[in-house]
């Protein structure tokens, strides 16, 4: 049995039992086989590979509805819903989208990206169910790590009164993205001890149904040994008080017992959670070794687990755990924080260095945010490093906590910019936001030579500050950086073409290079590293556009509230002033890989340099102002998908 | 005893027992004389001022720390550190401000406006305590409303993994601002029962004191028959499943029971949560009998709590409220949602006519969101309505969930612009993110007819929209407005002089004067109400600059990343077009009433004339660009408050 051949969730469902060992082992390979080729996120998805078999098997997608949490847990769900041809060039192009997505099938109700939406979203479908009298169930599936996530938990205090019929998968691997934190998450783990127990349980059960005559009695006597254990061994409790009635655990990777749980909990009424045990990385050698290295991870040999490619030795993530650790050495008031990920920025070798100066929260941004504060007022020196598209998470905790009492929090916001992963994950809105916090500054260093002294230089201020990088290479841009100075820029080229190429972070390698391209067309223009986005450096920019240049600032940033657009509005006030604003559109950005969106939106080097040339021949208009907030129709999901 | 006599915690501490009862009866008098004549938060001050009295007793505020989640409940505490003469001006310009506050005392010390920060940041001061070596205690006062906000929730989580030594006083008044919603209401309601469960303990335990021979084991008996009804009565169960002690409950109006409690509390170890029960309004008949309309409120007769000036009749919140009834009628998918202030959002006259059609989730701005999204997935019309500061609680689920899938939910945020609660409260920051989220329309009404129009609008729509409006006032501003067109804004009146003041929602309201001001000197300008914000009219706008004119934008928001800014930077490419932006600067705001923050700012009907006719006159240069992002320091706190 091939999964090539479930083309409808009604192959599925029409599947005689024995054929599905077979079936999920191909998905398994397939899996494997795909995300070693495209890269993506494995070891989740290996994980639930039972699981949703089991839920496409009980529950009909075509009227009830399944909601996965996060969605690094949906590659089964599209395998099993007809897309297995599109999700062979996952996260390509004309592939499948790394997550669930309305725009890709109807079976996808509800696209999530960031961690602890499902439930909520869930909720929204049950009481519009309940509403309009539909008879359809409503299943949301949550991983264990964004249980901990402050929205999930909002919506599982709402549940018990916002439906009375309603379906949560826990689906505990006990691991977020890293290892799991928090006291949930010990709670959950005495179900180690519960799987003893369980063993137990099933013994006693068949050796009751062996002795028929004394049997009922037997058993009765066993349900009330049953109950009590459950409260001694067992999370019912936490479920019970929040109105949820406890199911398991179960055994994920069970299939047949899955199955049966799930076919009699569809039939029970109210509130109801199955706690489900499973694995991440089930079924593959490696990703089981190192779930963490192959939550998502780039293309691998599917052999043997190596990427194909050695990951860059400088990352801006790697700067920053190398940097703070000899920080920390330093002045041990550095604490550092994170919002479960310390793989992802950077921080596990400090963590492992300085355990006592580390706090990993979990999936919690807020909070992480409102502590990190609380460590400044109490005369630490904290650095809260998250990935940028989640600090909006804890966007009205920078503002309250940090902003409004001038607390010197350093947020350092990792693949900020656009990623691999598709529009939920690209880190390209923030600034707009940060840009109306009052005393806070917002820094994007060019190489890791700039980040370092960023942080550096970031410690001796006393007022928040945002440190913004994107993902992957921080190799230098320039032989010797001028030193970093507050609210300045720095000329890295000064040509004698009136055109300054302005560059935010990163981009200035970009910039560097299309430089070069024109200057092998015999144009010299000048390059900017910006540095400093706010305060930017406003006197250099009016100095340059006063003896009459014009200046292109290239971010890798919604064009709308990103850097250009506070560079145009605080120099608003020089007649004459021309500046062109690069970056990204304010559009849902279409699936592809970075390279082949900075291809549609004209940001390779190349386009960059064709877009100079015809600003030095052609008459002055800005271009890029399609994507202006003015009266034209609002981009819609599909339009912006063929910008 | 008299509060007055109080002017730092040890004259607290110095005090007799026999002479707390008259000191907290003086306190109540205070605070009802001064709330009475400033206006400001009265049920939940009333609520804990024995509370507040025994943490004063037994912890030292020179060592131990303190922290009040939302504030609402820190009178007292202001008033027991000596603060009695700038809490008499309460919220005036050189008052005391209505919240904890770090510039304000060294006992506050964490500022606090939005609910559900204080155990984030106290876990913050317990780990640098931790990391130091110190032996001061970190005490966090949590409102049972604050108990469902998911950043609670998240901090409550990693509390024990955090810290050992941590006291959570949860304040349970059965209420947040509204009466409670959310299964941890109900299950902290099971103290009711609890409350008898308490006298019966009570009981028994005098009894055994009286037979001295046979007590002993009878205590023991008591003992555990204590543990088992706990378990029956108590939610001690969901406390300590997330690794807290659970001690309660106890009689918040009983300062002996209270203070002795605390005193032992304070000498265990480990993290450990006091269940406190308080009553609302306690002490004040009319405050007891109606704590919503207390909550917050506007100056009263203290004597009768009869409102000194009859509240506006035409608000924006009782034209929600109005609207909203009207469509459902004609469209049952019309649902409303609001995150714990049905009566401060206009909705709870909704929420009585169509309780099927109403969901209070509660201090759960996330959720909320994401709710609200889904309901839209399944095919309902949501409308949720918060005030615009606490909106950024749910910015990323605005962005991750109704933008990038582009669906209709209509976001009304209330309370938008400055509002007498100070600089937590502002709502003049949402904009500018708003600004950077793909599919999203921003719309701001100058009255009711323009809101009720503006909803009906949106209704139309297909993707999600904010309708933001102020506090106060909706009357209308013309007698008969031209038909609202998408994206198109209306001229109020053409005027011959070279300025046009585009005014961006109720500011037209000041606009409209400022005009009629000029007019008496003989100068007729243009007014504009804005009407949309995004996309804002561009053509409009851009033809009068063609014309020549100049144009002065007007908007209760910050200057940064509002409406101004969306319009220089949209229109930049006209040669030497003039826009002034009149706005909030990126600064924190001092305290005070709306109209002298009016004054200071010069966003008085008067200093806008004063403003223009200077333009009419002088040479071109922008107003207030002094609060640019331009390198220059940022705004310190001290700075901010002279501005």
């Amino acid at each position: 049995m091939s999964i090539a051949d479930i083309t409808s969730p009604e192959d599925l469902r029409a599947l005689p039992d024995d054929q599905l060992p077979a079936l999920v082992e191909d998905i398994r390979a397939e899996l494997i086989a795909t995300v070693a080729k495209q890269g993506g996120h494995l070891s989740s998805n290996l994980g639930v590979v039972e699981l949703t078999v089991a839920l496409h098997r009980v529950f009909d997608v075509r009227k009830d509805v399944i909601i996965f949490d996060t969605g690094h847990q949906s590659y089964v769900h599209k395998l099993l819903t007809g897309r297995l041809d599109a999700f062979r060039k996952l996260r390509q192009d004309d592939g499948c989208s790394g997550f669930p997505n309305r725009a890709e099938s109807p079976f996808d109700y509800f696209g999530v990206g960031h961690s602890g939406t499902a439930v909520s979203a869930a909720l929204g479908f049950a009481a519009a169910r309940d509403r309009t009298g539909g008879n359809g169930k409503v299943v949301a599936v949550l991983g264990d790590g964004a249980l901990g996530c402050g929205s999930s938990l909002e919506a599982i205090n709402n549940l018990a009164v916002t439906t009375r019929d309603f379906i949560l998968i826990l689906n505990d691997n006990k691991m977020s993205i890293s290892p799991n934190v928090g006291a949930l998450s010990h709670c959950l783990s005495r179900v180690i001890s519960g799987r003893s127990y369980n063993r137990f349980k099933v013994f006693c059960a068949n050796a009751v149904q062996r002795i028929p005559m004394i049997g009922p009695r037997l058993r009765s006597w066993i349900s009330r040994l049953d109950s009590a254990a459950k409260q001694l061994f067992l999370p019912t409790a936490f479920f019970e008080e929040l109105g949820l009635r406890y199911i398991g655990p179960i055994d994920g990777h069970d299939l047949p017992q899955l199955t049966d749980t799930l076919h009699r909990v569809s039939q029970l009424h109210g509130p109801r959670l199955v706690h489900v045990l499973t694995v991440k990385g089930k079924g593959c050698r490696f990703a089981e070794k190192k779930p963490t290295c192959f939550h998502g991870t780039a293309p691998f040999n599917p052999q043997t687990g190596d990427l194909l490619q050695p990951k860059p030795k400088a990352t801006f993530s790697a700067t920053l755990g190398q940097t703070l650790c000899t920080l920390h050495q330093e002045d041990p008031r550095i604490v550092a924080i994170t919002a479960g990920m310390p793989e992802g920025t950077g921080l596990h070798k400090f963590a492992k260095a300085f355990p006592n100066a580390f706090y990993d929260v979990g999936i919690a941004e807020a909070h992480a945010a409102a502590f990190a504060a609380g460590l400044a007022a109490a005369g630490q020196r904290p650095i809260m490093a998250v990935y940028a598209s989640f600090s909006q998470r804890a966007a009205d905790y920078v503002f309250h906590d940090a902003c409004l009492q001038e607390l010197p929090v350093i947020f350092c916001l990792d693949r900020a910019g656009v990623v691999a992963d598709g529009p939920t994950h690209h880190g390209i809105q923030d600034v707009a936001f940060w840009r109306a916090c009052p005393n806070l500054a917002v820094l994007q260093p060019a190489d890791q030579d700039d980040l370092a002294a960023m942080l550096r230089l970031a410690l001796t201020r006393h007022h928040p500050v945002v440190i913004r990088y994107p993902a992957g290479n921080a190799a230098p841009v320039t032989a010797q950086h001028r030193p970093l100075e507050w609210g300045k820029a720095e000329i890295l080229e000064a040509g004698s073409a009136p055109v300054a190429l302005w560059a935010v972070g990163r981009e200035t390698a970009i910039a560097l290079q299309a430089a070069e391209l024109l200057r092998e067309r015999g144009v010299a223009i000048t390059v900017v590293n910006a540095r400093f986005t706010i305060p930017f450096d406003a006197g250099l920019m009016r100095r340059l556009l006063n003896d009459g240049m014009t200046i292109v600032t290239l971010e890798d940033h919604c064009l709308e509230g990103g850097f250009g657009s506070i560079a145009r509005d605080s120099l608003a006030d020089i007649p004459d002033a021309r500046i062109v604003k690069l970056g990204w559109p304010r559009a849902v950005l279409p699936n592809g890989p970075v390279v082949s969106l900075r291809q549609r939106f004209s940001l390779t080097p190349t386009s960059i340099a064709e877009t100079i040339r015809g600003l030095l021949t052609r008459s002055p208009a800005p271009l890029h102002d399609g994507f202006s907030l003015a009266a034209t129709p609002l981009y819609s999901l599909t339009s912006s998908r063929t910008p």
